[in-house]
């Protein structure tokens, strides 16, 4: 059954969302795109439409939206009638555009977890500090809500579950996210700075003998030796995915760990160190209060502007260890995704592509029914099959490495 | 004579100023303080007063200007009977105050260079921009205007002038100026970070082959052996003295080294890639306009907040080559200045104390008579004896290192 689709943001990652839901509308209906500034959504469509991406007819539309004003994204899902909202806005509206789908019955997807613009990494786990407050209201009415169904969070979830399912038992679920292209710059983020960096300036919480644990950013580092990108060097930072898999799964380690080179460490460190990463406004000499945070945001490149120059390869995966038949076992549950490949198809990088293609795989199984939970849930909560099978023909190939060699995951 | 001096400023560096005066108050009459926050002018005063620095009786008083008004500048020079100001305000407020001397007759001392706050690094000779245009105008008024006055410049042009003194040919002046003292933070700035950083940003000028010629920050290094602080790189920078040195003696090249750790350079030079260093102002996403720089001082340590834990020393020297009865000849003039002796003395670090003490000096050669040009002269152009001998008393002795040994420069 069709089901329209609204998508909130204009960012990178919306721009590949909107690609993906016009790829499929023969599943999703009409896609309407809305945030804060109109004409970015436009020039969505734009790219859209020159890439001649609609796979059949249908309404393709822009709309102008505040999304932390919750009754208006509640009153633009009723004009538009949607019945799914893909909400890739900042991280700071999830709760008013999850209260607008409680308030229609619109099921809600997100990629990223909810922040408050003043806090900076709250107590663990944090889905517990704001969506998972709206848990019994989405289940008494009957509303979906597929949390975090980017990649990671999302797909490396999915990942997660793919593997346990294959274990009696599982010990630990070590998720690597290594992006080895090269985007020319100095120095660049390969999204939102702001809410890159608030990922790094906070304590790191990880989950180890069944408790939560603490470090900082760069504290803990280790060498990957992965398919495709080779050894690459990635630390234990703070991630979502770590939140909803150690509630779920308290048995196990879970751990996040992301690459990074020596140059972005540098680069990192001075900013941190002189005070610049901070969300807390300081006042000049000339009585003018800025928060630092918004004025590196600001001097530093657009992560738009990345993709044309991107090329590389990321790799992100799982390492999930645990018993089976009563011996040890590990596998590897990865996909490669290319940069030069994600700008040709939908225009966008290849960090955009990742995490924008998995949201739309998720709407369509729940337009299908598959993933229409009628409730919140976390994707490792869900089927991970369906959804791997759609990741393959949607550009996102899941492959498995363990003692049988290297392969695609249902070969 | 006694002369009333008014100090515009209250910075580090006129907080020296202040207690300087003070010791010496017998030669320069009364002392007073303005600056744009009535607060910081009272506090350095306190301070004068808790080290008893005054030598006799007398008047030691704060007021409030704004030091862009140059009608209020010589509103207050009249209502105090200032016979000599000494400005130690920011680098912007150069020619509004010299333009109050002017209307008014006092003699006007400064440390540093007139800077327009929307320009980096103008074409040279740096002060035919903007003082030297007034130098007619000085003459013809007979009001005295002594030019970058501290230590460098300042102090250096008279280690210049006294080295070619003892030549009968200068063929280079070379300034080396090294802080080898340690403040314990992660980074700080030793004066005002915005006119620290606008040092750097620019094109280097210098002088060879008797014609400008431009290389960036930190392009051109070269070690110097050096007394009391050993050896140390110094990188090609651009400063004020170049471009007055170069203009009184185009027969010889003209050069300025500044000391820098690795780690200086490398937070510089992250700040400088990423334009954290711009005096231009960029949007943030929020629609605010900030100046990056007026930002990076905002979350630097206040220089003068280094003074207390400041150990180590520092050598600022010339090294002039030359010839002298047919022969080829060298001779390094330098000082060498304690960061604690300087804070136990007047609560400052040293290089505030360094850039402090000197225009004091010059300030008692107006009021004796020595110095008093009645007209605008560089620190080259005026007899360095009389100024090493007061600074010899003053804290800022002056030594010479040539084939002859190392000795104070008088012996």
């Amino acid at each position: 059954m069709k089901r329209n689709v609204l998508i909130i943001g204009a960012g990178g990652v919306a721009q590949v969302v909107a690609h993906k839901c016009a790829q499929n509308n023969d599943v999703l209906g009409e896609i309407h795109i809305a945030s804060r500034t109109l004409s970015k959504c436009e020039a969505i469509l734009e790219t859209v439409r020159d890439k001649a991406a609609m796979k059949t007819d249908g309404v393709l539309k822009a709309h102008q939206v505040d999304a932390m004003d919750s009754a208006a994204v509640a009153a633009l899902i009723r004009d538009t009638g949607a019945q799914i909202v893909i909400n890739v806005g900042s991280a700071f509206v999830n709760m008013t555009v999850l209260d607008a789908c409680l308030e229609t019955g619109a099921a809600y997807i997100d990629t990223a977890i909810h922040e408050d613009p003043a806090k900076i990494c709250e107590i663990p786990p944090w889905y517990g500090n704001y969506e998972w407050k709206k848990r019994d209201l989405c289940a008494e009415r009957g509303v979906t809500a597929i949390l975090g169904a980017g990649f990671d969070p999302g797909v490396v979830n999915a990942f997660a579950r793919f593997a346990i399912d294959r274990m009696d038992e599982v010990k630990s679920i070590d998720i690597v996210d290594i992006n080895a292209g090269s985007h020319g710059k100095y120095f660049a983020t390969n999204f939102d700075p702001e809410i890159n960096f608030r990922e790094f300036t906070g304590t790191v919480y990880y989950w180890e003998d069944q408790q939560w644990k603490e470090t900082r950013m760069f504290e803990s580092g280790r060498d990957w030796d992965l398919p495709v990108v080779g050894t690459q060097r990635a630390y234990q930072s703070g991630h979502d995915e770590v939140h909803s898999l150690a509630t779920n799964y308290p048995q196990a380690d879970v751990r996040f760990w992301m690459g990074f080179g020596e140059h972005y460490i540098n680069v990192f460190t001075v900013l941190q160190n002189l005070g610049l990463l901070s969300e807390q406004p300081v006042t000049t000499a000339e009585g003018q209060k800025v928060v630092p945070l918004k004025l590196v945001k600001a001097v530093l490149p657009d992560p738009a502007s990345l993709a044309p120059d991107y090329t590389g390869k990321t790799c992100i995966g799982d390492l999930v260890k645990g018993v089976k038949d009563g011996e040890e076992v590990e596998i590897f549950v990865y996909n490669v995704a290319d940069h030069k490949d994600a700008y040709e198809e939908v225009g966008s990088q290849g960090i955009s592509y990742t995490a924008g293609v998995p949201p739309v795989a998720a709407a369509m199984l729940v337009a299908t029914g598959e993933w229409d939970a009628g409730t919140m849930k976390n994707v490792e909560e869900m089927d991970p099959k369906p959804f791997f099978t759609l990741l393959d023909g949607m550009g996102l190939p899941t492959r498995i490495k363990d003692a049988q060699g290297d392969r695609p995951w249902n070969a």
